[in-house]
This record gives structure tokens, C-alpha cells and sequence, in this order.
């Protein structure tokens, strides 16, 4: 039995994942709150801001699979690791305890702390942040990261992209690391205020932002990186739990 | 150089692939024209129906990959080998000169027709038709297809879905191919008349056809297929070309 506990902000699924590598995929999410990144358009403060860390639940390793289970139905699926950081979290015994059950677990990381764990996961997603969230990507952490996943997990670059800044910077990711999928995914102009997630979503913005980058990488005839929206946004605003 | 011609309807792109196992990536797509199947459903009659037929173009290997060549500026992408049913067109000169040059090909097809060239193939669609289409899946012609692929593609499974019949067809396509990865799409109930490509796209129907799917899965905790809209579908609704 773990004796260290991590911070969980919300556990909820299963649900389709809407971005990336395994865009479409059932999931049950585990989102773990804290962060040492603070974008300035981020989607999910109330798992990044520390003054929502009264809402984050000290939970056992058995606390969290008991729910992971419930939901489930016992079905072993994959779990989505996000957050926050979730590389922040001691992670590794929820997945060992998890994959003894069959389940895979993917987990989503702007690339600034490197865990020996990465190694045991199933999907490593990597998603450093372009100069839009006013953070700074610091390579040799991310480097780790990779490194540390070798002969592990499937791994997969996303980058977010507000403006041709973040463009020029994806760009940058995909010669850096040439050997790694790249998902492109444009931003959300639109994030909810953190008291209201029913707030009105821009759809036609989100289109628009679509069409923009699709232009972009076709005109450019750059076409290694898939690029994908936000498809629960699409689906679900930026309501919560979905 | 080949001596047979390819029945082509159209080429265009580079665009992104809206749906499926590459959605997302960019791509021209090489449409046949003709095709062994009608479905009640089709969305590109244009290239099915022999109506059609003085619309496409009898080309030589060597016409299309000109074409393919300057739509891509001479960079290799992945070329999406659609239809139509491209199975029955002589594709083996093409892929083979396409490969010389660093392209990359995908072909999407119901799995009526199994070619011994599919082996040269990067990936293989097979989307055996539902009920709802009106046509009779042939397991045998599809176990071929998978049979004449091992040890050469990428292969992935494709089941549109109209209604609660076409789910349970895509379950026993899940149970019968369960290494194979398996994507579910909502069907398109409003694709254009053959005549009018602009004509009003139901996008709040597809995005309650994509809420029904996602709830279907996950209530029934069928956690292995992943869920997708036809993305293509949403930014440009049914238009031609990209």
C-alpha cells in the first residue's frame, strides 16, 4: 500500500479524448491539480491555480482506483493522467496498481519535469508551451523527458497554437524532434471564467482557427504534423466532467 | 510506364484528412471513380454512381503523379487512395512510382475486393458497409483483404453509423477483427444532392449523432473503438475539393 497521496482536482469518464494522439478514444480522466506552469490562456485553472487547491482531494493510490473502477463499470480502459502537471504527482504506484488490472494509462505533460516513471506509462504526451502562454520551455527538461521514455511508452508531441508566434515555434518543436508525431491543435480563444463553465463558446472562432492553421501547414506544404481541434470543445463547449 | 489507365473522378488537396486512423493529416487525395457497391447513404455519389461516369478521367500513372506532384510541390506527403472502390483499379504502378519518390499511400476501401498489391500499401482502410447502407458484407472478400495485408500496412477497421442495427454490426466487426483498431463514425444524414455541394450541412445533427455515439460506447463500456466525426465535415460542410 502507497503511503504518499496526490492531489487530485476532478476524476470523471468515461468520456471520448478530444485532442491529440489518442483523439476519440474512450478514457476515464484522472486530473491531478497543481501546476508549475501558468499560462496565461490556460483551459483548467481550477487544477493550476493554488487558489483552488481547497477543491484538490489528498486521495490514496486506492482511493483513486476505487473510482477509476466505478466508473469502469471494471472495464479496463485507458486512463488519461492530466492536470495541472500530473508529472508533478507521485504517479508511479497508481500505475503499476493499474496495469495489474489491464488498463493502459496516457499521460499529458508540458515537458518541464521528467520522471523515471514516464518510462511504465502506455502514451506519453509532451505539449511544451509556445511563447503565446508567456512560459518559458526550458529543452533539456523536455529532452529528458524523452529520454527517460525510451524503449517505454508510445510518445507524442501537441503544441498549441494562438498566432503565427506559436506557429514559428511548433515549427521549431518538429525539427528538434523529427522522429516524434506532432499534433498541432489551435487555442481556445474562449476558455470559460473558472466560476462558469457554461459560458458561451466561440464554435465559429474555433473553426476559423482551424481553417487558419490548415492553410497554414498546406500552404507552407508542411505535412508531417496532423492537426486536430479540440473535439470535446466542439462537442461539449468547455463544460466540465465530459 | 504502365500501360493501363486509372478511372479518376478527382485529385485534389493538399487538404487534411477529415476522418478515420489519419485524421488530421495532411494529404492529397486520388478519388477513383466507379464502384461494386451502392450505398443507400453514399456521400460521393459523384465517383459511385455510372451516371457519372463521362466525368471521370480514364488516366495514365504518370498524368496522376504529375498531378499529385504539383498539388504537393514536390514534397512527399500521404497520398489517400479513395473512391469510388480504388480496389478495383490497377493502383500497384502508382504506389510503386509514388514510393520512389518518398510518398506515402493510403487506401480506404468496403473490403469487397482484396488485391495482392494492398501489401504495398503505408495503410488500409477497410470499412465494411452497414445495414443501414443496404449492402451485404462478403467476410470472406474482407478476411482476405486482412490476410493479403500481414506484414504490410498499417490496417485499421471503419464502421459509419446510421442507427441501433448499424452498432450492432460494428460490435460483431470489433469482436471478429479485435486486434485490428476500430473507428465508429456518426453517418452523414444530410450529404449533398449530387448536383448542389454547397447545400445546408445539418451541423447541429452531426453533433447529436456524435453525442448518441459517444453515450452508446461508454454506456455499454465498449472501451476499444474510438469515436470520430467526420471532421472534414464540420469545416467545410459538404464541399468538393477539400
Amino acid at each position: 500500500m502507497s503511503v504518499e497521496t496526490i492531489r487530485v482536482s476532478e476524476i470523471f469518464g468515461p468520456t471520448i479524448q478530444g485532442e491529440g494522439a489518442l483523439i476519440g478514444l474512450p478514457t476515464v480522466f484522472v486530473r491531478t491539480g497543481g501546476c508549475d506552469y501558468r499560462c496565461s490562456w490556460c483551459d483548467s485553472l481550477y487544477a493550476v491555480d493554488s487558489a483552488f487547491r481547497d477543491q484538490w482531494l489528498p486521495m490514496s493510490v486506492e482511493a483513486i482506483w476505487q473510482e477509476v473502477t466505478k466508473l469502469s463499470g471494471g472495464n479496463p480502459l485507458t486512463v488519461s493522467l492530466s492536470g495541472g502537471n500530473p508529472a508533478i504527482q507521485p504517479l508511479r504506484p497508481l500505475i503499476e496498481l493499474g496495469h495489474s488490472k489491464g488498463y493502459r494509462f496516457a499521460l499529458e505533460t508540458q515537458g518541464s519535469v521528467a520522471q523515471n516513471w514516464f518510462r511504465d506509462l502506455d502514451v506519453l504526451v509532451l505539449s511544451p508551451k509556445p511563447p503565446s502562454s508567456g512560459m518559458h520551455t526550458d529543452w533539456d527538461q523536455v529532452d529528458n523527458c524523452v529520454r527517460l521514455s525510451a524503449g517505454g511508452p508510445e510518445i507524442a508531441l501537441k503544441v498549441v497554437i494562438f498566432d503565427d508566434v506559436d506557429y514559428a515555434f511548433a515549427r521549431e518543436v518538429g525539427q528538434r524532434y523529427p522522429y516524434i508525431p506532432l499534433y498541432l491543435q489551435p487555442g481556445n480563444h474562449t476558455p470559460p471564467p473558472s466560476e462558469d463553465e457554461d459560458a458561451r463558446i466561440d464554435i465559429d472562432g474555433v473553426m476559423d482557427r482551424m481553417h487558419w492553421l490548415v492553410d497554414k501547414v498546406t500552404v507552407d506544404r508542411w505535412f508531417a504534423p496532423r492537426v486536430l481541434p479540440q473535439l470535446h470543445v466542439l462537442l461539449w463547449g468547455n463544460k466540465r466532467g465530459v
